[in-house]
């Protein structure tokens, strides 16, 4: 994998380098690195900690959706959908718990709550597959979802603090 | 187990009855019905159907809370809070969803949504005793979740229809 260490790089590269700077994708690594318990990725730095969450379209097409989503991947989702409550509390101060049913077949359901208000719900499938193609639209689905959520929070702000 | 055919019975079996016949407990039974594929329960009565979700004081503490609750439990559960459900939904008219996310150590979040609306929250714990010491106690637990959220919808409607 490539390493720039300056801002001087190709576009490509400073499109990395920006992603990795937002909000949502620092709020992230930084769960990833808080839940390797044993240190094992100590030194790895922040493009190799968000390796797993970055699925090229080809990668998908391979990995088989029979059988059960293991349960790296459940953490993995969990995380992510966790980095997204913290991103919304640290823009608005309200605390929004994720809450996932996944079957064991990977199929189900996350939903976001802050207060009595449903922020994001969504009904997920073949979570075998979960990923971005890349690292840009990574930093951006999860800049979505937090953009959405807050939306839903400044329209229902009472509920949001109920 | 003691039976009454008409309405002539002592005040705790009148209790008994009435409690068998409310709508949550109705749904609850219905559902307990609809899960049972194998017909296995096909002859059994409304009562002995609901026998599982009644523990008395002393059976709890008997119910030991280390190692999983049991898949069974956790179906019984998911079937109480899907008659709460259900209720609601006879009554208002909207769909309201359960969600629930328990550890393998029987502690964990209940949700029950409408719309964008947060109906019922609860942190649950010791899943493993799950039940009411009676079938009126069951009656009453069941119809004070059903009111609960039909008062926040009245209180929300529109995020509720969100």
């Amino acid at each position: 994998m490539k390493k720039v260490s300056a801002a001087g790089g190709t576009p490509a590269v400073n499109e990395h380098e920006a992603a990795l700077a937002t909000p949502f994708v620092r709020c992230l690594t930084r769960l990833i690195r808080a839940q390797d318990a044993y240190g094992r990725q100590d030194g790895a730095s922040d493009v190799e900690l968000l390796a797993n969450y970055i699925v090229t379209e080809e990668q998908r097409r391979q990995i088989p959706i029979i059988g059960d989503p293991d349960p790296d991947m459940m953490l993995r989702l969990n995380i992510f959908y966790t980095a997204v409550g913290l991103t919304i509390e640290a823009r608005t101060g309200l605390a929004a718990s994720p809450a996932m049913m996944i079957s064991h077949e990977g199929f189900g359901r996350v939903l976001l709550t802050t207060g009595r208000l449903v922020v994001f719900s969504k009904t997920v499938r073949d979570v075998h597959r979960f990923g971005f193609a890349t690292l840009p639209k990574l930093a951006e689905a999860g800049a979505k979802l937090v953009d959405d959520a807050i939306a839903a929070i400044e329209a229902y702000p009472e509920v949001a603090r109920a």
